[in-house]
């Protein structure tokens, strides 16, 4: 997909989906020990928690949904965001969470009104019990992040950002399966440095860029939950090559610390998938030249356990 | 205190904080069982947590403080908030916080680089340490909501508001001694309509206004901690007398809901204080009318226990 192709789609995927997900809010950060302040956009306050709603309700809008609906394995954020878009339009959608989702996110997806399955076992089983259910009802499954659609409706949040003054150099964002990523490639092009963050232990994109697209990467870590892809998207792959991407890699010691000074600092408490991007600068992974601007995405909150779980 | 004297005195009390507090981010908000959206500003990303720091900020930059610096009693928002602006700003602090404030509170202001004493007891030890430290020193107390500087600091957030397209005929407030109210009052006066809310258990603006200024008002409940002032301060109850404000009181239990939805609903971890303003809706204390825009504010974040406290 090119770039330039992309980014017309992804205008109209924000025409699409325009009143049926959330302009979330940006601010300026001066956090401790960062140096100069940093343009932040506050992704988790998204509808569901992070920004893959935007490419669930692009995708559900694009239309060619069966009368069946939609079928989705996952105890995630996709899975979450997948559900919470079928129920506000209104379209059937049945989600199969893996038992080791845990409370906190099973939770999250039911309340979103999907019918929901909790499958004893691991994501493999959850897997299986979706596909069974695919093919018995013609429900459709939809990708979290290596689809056209999915990866427009991600590539919103750019365009969102740039009008509301967006003025960094350089974007810091945190990459799972790539389809955050590529929405952002896809919309800044070359007019601004994008920089992939990835957990040292979910470092899916810069083994791919090592070794080749169909590398298969070993995940774990504190991340794992939301970054825990095993292979990069195919779109996201193309985009990191044609642009250059550059990668870093951050500890999850860094992440847990850049967590806590989200929340010590500006009383944002995310999970640790959605403060990745802000551990680059905190480990210094990434240094800014002197006078780069720059900007982190924060990009989901679905933190576990859930700390008013019992209230 | 005139409105328009104090229209005037937020205008100089925010040119003079500029660059020391955070422009903090604004949004909508449609959240489930609330109709309407309402725009929220998200004031809990306020240095020290919560709106204090403006105040704060605002009476240590007006000048008059001796070198033997300020001293405070707080375990809560004030005291974080006073410890912040004098580390900040270079000048000696000294804060005697009660041991009852707990762990969170504590650290929130040993991490400002004041000098901290926990004085074992309540409020009433922690203040007399702070009234002798005063006569022995000459160091300053400052007044947590009943001083014009104080009450202009909070007033910036109302202009910074209005400054960021506020649009609601109608704005929900919390309560507590009244700096942050009256500030507003002085900010907005009779040009939008300002809605003071109180926790029931702490309904202190309310019995002013039945039984005149000096009435003393026990205090309980989850926002105690935050809103817990005995009397109500001499600026707000005047202001609030002269333009007739609308005064409405929420349970604790819708306290608790509407912490439960903003968290929920877009991942905003507040204490029981900050969301308080938000219950009114929840709970119905405030019905708007069809037609009527609302405006709620969140002003403070400052939780415990701390979700990340083991990290």
């Amino acid at each position: 997909m090119q770039p330039e192709h992309l980014r017309a789609e992804i205008a109209r995927a924000a025409a699409r989906i325009e009143g049926h997900v959330r302009r979330t809010p940006v601010t300026q950060a001066e956090l401790p020990g960062l140096g100069a302040p940093v343009e932040l956009k506050l992704e988790q306050l998204q509808h569901s928690g992070s920004f893959k709603a935007r490419g669930a309700f692009n995708t559900l809008l694009a239309g060619g949904i069966p009368p069946a609906g939609i079928v989705a394995a996952s105890g995630g954020n996709h899975g979450a965001a997948v559900a919470f878009a079928a129920a506000r339009l209104g379209i059937p959608a049945q989600v199969f969470v893996p038992e080791i989702a845990g409370p906190a996110k099973i939770a999250l997806i039911r309340e979103s009104g999907a019918r929901l399955t909790v499958v004893p076992g691991a994501y493999a089983e959850a897997l299986a019990a979706a596909q069974a259910f695919e093919a018995e009802t013609g429900a459709v499954q939809i990708h979290a992040y290596d689809a056209p659609a999915t990866v427009a409706g991600q590539g919103t949040l750019a365009r969102e950002w740039e009008t509301q003054g967006l003025s960094a150099d350089t974007v810091l964002i945190a990459v799972g399966g790539g389809g955050l990523i590529a929405g952002a490639l896809g919309w800044f092009g070359s007019a601004r440095k994008v920089v992939a963050v990835e957990p040292e232990q979910a470092a899916t994109l810069r083994n791919a860029l090592l070794h080749g697209p169909d590398t298969e990467t070993d995940v774990s870590g504190i991340a794992a939950n939301a970054l825990g892809a095993r292979r990069i998207g195919r779109i996201a792959y193309g985009l990191a090559t044609a642009l250059d991407t550059t990668v870093v890699t951050v500890p999850d010691d860094a992440i847990a610390k850049a967590q806590r000074l989200l929340w010590r600092g500006m009383r944002q408490l995310v999970e640790p998938g959605g403060t990745t991007a802000l551990a680059a600068l905190v480990s210094g992974a990434y240094r800014p030249a002197p006078g780069e601007r720059v900007a982190v995405l924060v990009c989901g909150g679905n933190i576990a356990p859930d700390p008013l779980a019992d209230g």
